[in-house]
């Protein structure tokens, strides 16, 4: 079956490729040419793209911005009746996407499930089972074979996952500089430091970096979108923007050219901990490095000390990198550096990552977003309580907060100001009422 | 008793100066000079300041970004215990100020009771007060007369309150402004409302701006602090930065200057509802236009969508405000826009608002800021997770997402990791461990 940018290059428009414009309030020939181009995807699997209810997003330049829910099983906790309670409320709450990030005991069955279950696009990261299941096998994740790691990218992509995270910019360059550079925290992405640990016990290249053409290959034949994970991306924020990361998102940028050769689609990620002014910078950086290939960050967070609270550092962060032309926000929940997340930190996390997405579209103006505010606007002056709970980000919050506590004084106002309310008083007098 | 800012120019250094000098990290004469300039206040009213426990702070130019929590009754929640256990959790989640903005029966008692139990600042917003006393003594907040208005501030700063909230921008020229503007919400200050009731009523210019001699008499002798409101501040995004609000501004830049000419701390509010891309303009626009007087925002929210998180809409506006310059943050918490917060949305809310303050601190050069995440960092990578909680800006909620959801396969790592955990495994082969 031909990739979606194949299509696009011979002049056929696809069904996906309609339904995101449509989506998008734009116009398909503008899809069509981001795809060519390569500045937008629409992460796709043949298979998934297959099924009656296939809700695809188009991510990249001049879209809405979009947001994934990472959700998957640890050794920890296993149950995936759980991990599909957290897909369902992801989906309610209005994900784009969902990244299956399993490493407990039943990583296949839990990845069918999720991709079964998921009208949006399904992620994962097929090192971690390639690592896990190596280590169980020999003992020992550095004895992993490269036939292991393709068997996984292959299984995952074979059972309809629409993008892969791959690590392939963990160059021996680019741990080389991690040894030089003097960080605080050396590698916290969990592929990165399971590559890194191959590397370094086999005194080996990456393979996904020398096997880069094979992976193309692989995704080209379900045309899977190639997500270059950051593997050297910064664990505090006195890391960031090191030389370490820098020169992994140049060598990833190199990556981009040769995907889009092979018409794989193809994104890039990005930190992670990064400093209120540096953000901006970071985005500048990969949309310059990467030929504008659509960026997918996580956060990023903009201080260190909030553990509990890393839905709202990554909010701040999320909502200026999106403002810079970052195409796709990775959610963070309050379990960020302490626990999985569970289905109400799930509920959370989707919901501040698409304040911060939107709060960014109304600025880079995105169709639609500014009016949603102005129709809340609208509903506020109005006093017009059922207006505003049917265009709030999450209704039932706002629904619960003003049900438990109702005004007594004037139903029409809320016990915050009750009869000192502006709003009621400026009707009445300023508008001659 | 002279004000700080007459000592200040006489040479004397007052243990208020010196306390807030030392909680700085800066050297003294920098906070003098700030109170002599203008660019610093110490809100520190005469009586207040007596107290053993006071803990006074310094707002403005170089130093800390500070955090106000707002309780207080309203019409529908008089409860005098409820909002002293809003003050008690406030201080113990580190705010640096509260403003009782009590609307309720028993306003003289709720402030009392807060001065009385608050070792840090507090402010109020008198207007409210006489307002409510007017409508309940002759039935129309219209028939208020100007005696009324400023027995009621005088009354606040007797009662040892440190700033106070006066709205002198509303002016006759401004409500003209509003009515061409064609905002889609008018007055969403409650103060600016109640001032612009009183002045359309009365066909008379705004008595706080006319009789403005009169409140810095009162100011000076209490050494109270003006907080220069912005009654025209806009309710939604899409009315930010309009031509009412900024000529609003232009006023208080003129009455900034008054007060310093009278010896009178004075700082300025902003908005409010503000689109990213307005943030950095506003505080620009306010330092310019206010000569560099301390500026107090409220958010700003970034979006109007997010009814039931306004703490991370107000956090997003927060921390790009406060780099951009703004000096003392209030708080937002879940319930704005639809209720009175309870204790919880108390927690919630400081926490957010001394997130976005961090946040920008660290890239401010802030004393302290960046040496705080570099100490977090330290301990992620060591795995030390008692000192996680110790550095945690909220150690109650890190300790309860890890106690909840402990790690079985490796103590030492979390449940979203576990045996895969990236610190751990680096720390075993590239340190060499």
């Amino acid at each position: 079956m031909a990739t979606l940018v194949e299509l696009a290059k011979k002049g056929v428009v696809t069904k996906e490729m309609k339904f995101c414009a449509e989506y998008e309030k734009r116009d398909v020939d503008y899809i069509v040419e981001g795809l060519i181009k390569g500045t937008i995807v629409i992460p796709a699997n043949v298979f998934h793209r297959e099924r009656g209810d296939f809700s695809p997003r188009a991510i990249g330049k001049g879209l809405k911005t979009k947001v994934n829910v990472n959700i998957g099983t640890s050794g920890d906790i296993e149950s995936i009746d759980l991990e599909l309670e957290k897909l369902r409320v992801a989906l309610k709450y209005g994900t784009d996407a969902v990244m299956d990030l399993s490493t407990g005991k039943f990583i296949d069955e839990t990845r069918k499930a999720i991709v079964e279950n998921s009208p949006v696009m399904v992620g994962t990261v097929p090192i971690y089972q390639a690592a896990k299941e190596a280590a169980e096998k020999y003992g020992f994740i550095g004895k992993m074979t490269v036939d292991d790691i393709f068997a996984a990218i292959e299984k995952h992509c074979r059972d309809g996952v629409d993008f892969i995270t791959v690590h392939c910019g963990v160059t021996l360059s680019s741990l080389e500089r991690l040894r030089n550079e003097g960080r605080i925290m050396n590698i916290v992405s969990r592929g990165g430091a399971l590559i890194a640990e191959w590397m370094v016990y086999n005194e080996q290249e990456n393979p996904l970096y020398t096997h880069y053409d094979r992976l193309l290959e692989i995704a080209k034949k379900y045309d899977v979108t190639l997500s270059l994970g950051d593997g050297m991306r910064p664990g505090c924020i006195a890391d960031a923007t090191d030389r370490c990361q820098i020169e992994e998102l140049i060598t990833l940028g190199e990556l981009v050219d040769r995907a889009r050769e092979a018409d794989v689609q193809v994104m890039v990620e990005g930190p992670g901990h990064v400093p209120l002014d540096q953000v901006e910078a970071n985005i500048v950086l990969q949309k310059r490095l990467c030929h504008e290939a659509p960026f997918y960050v996580l956060g990023p967070i903009v201080t260190d000390i909030a553990p509990g609270y890393d839905h709202i550092t990554g909010a701040i962060g999320g909502a200026i990198a999106a403002k810079a032309g970052a195409d796709f926000l990775c959610y963070l929940t309050p379990a960020e550096h302490l626990a999985l997340p569970d289905v109400e930190d799930v509920r959370v996390g989707v919901i501040a990552a698409r304040i911060a997405g939107h709060a960014a579209d109304i600025v880079k103006g995105v169709p639609g977003a500014i009016e949603w505010d102005i129709e809340m606007a609208k509903a506020r002056e109005a006093l017009d309580w059922e207006r505003q709970f049917e265009l709030a980000i999450d209704p039932d919050i706002a629904k619960k907060y003003r049900e438990e506590r109702k005004p007594q004084e004037d139903e029409k106002t809320c016990t915050m100001c009750g009869k000192l309310c502006s709003i009621k008083r400026v009707e009445d007098y300023l508008k001659g009422k």
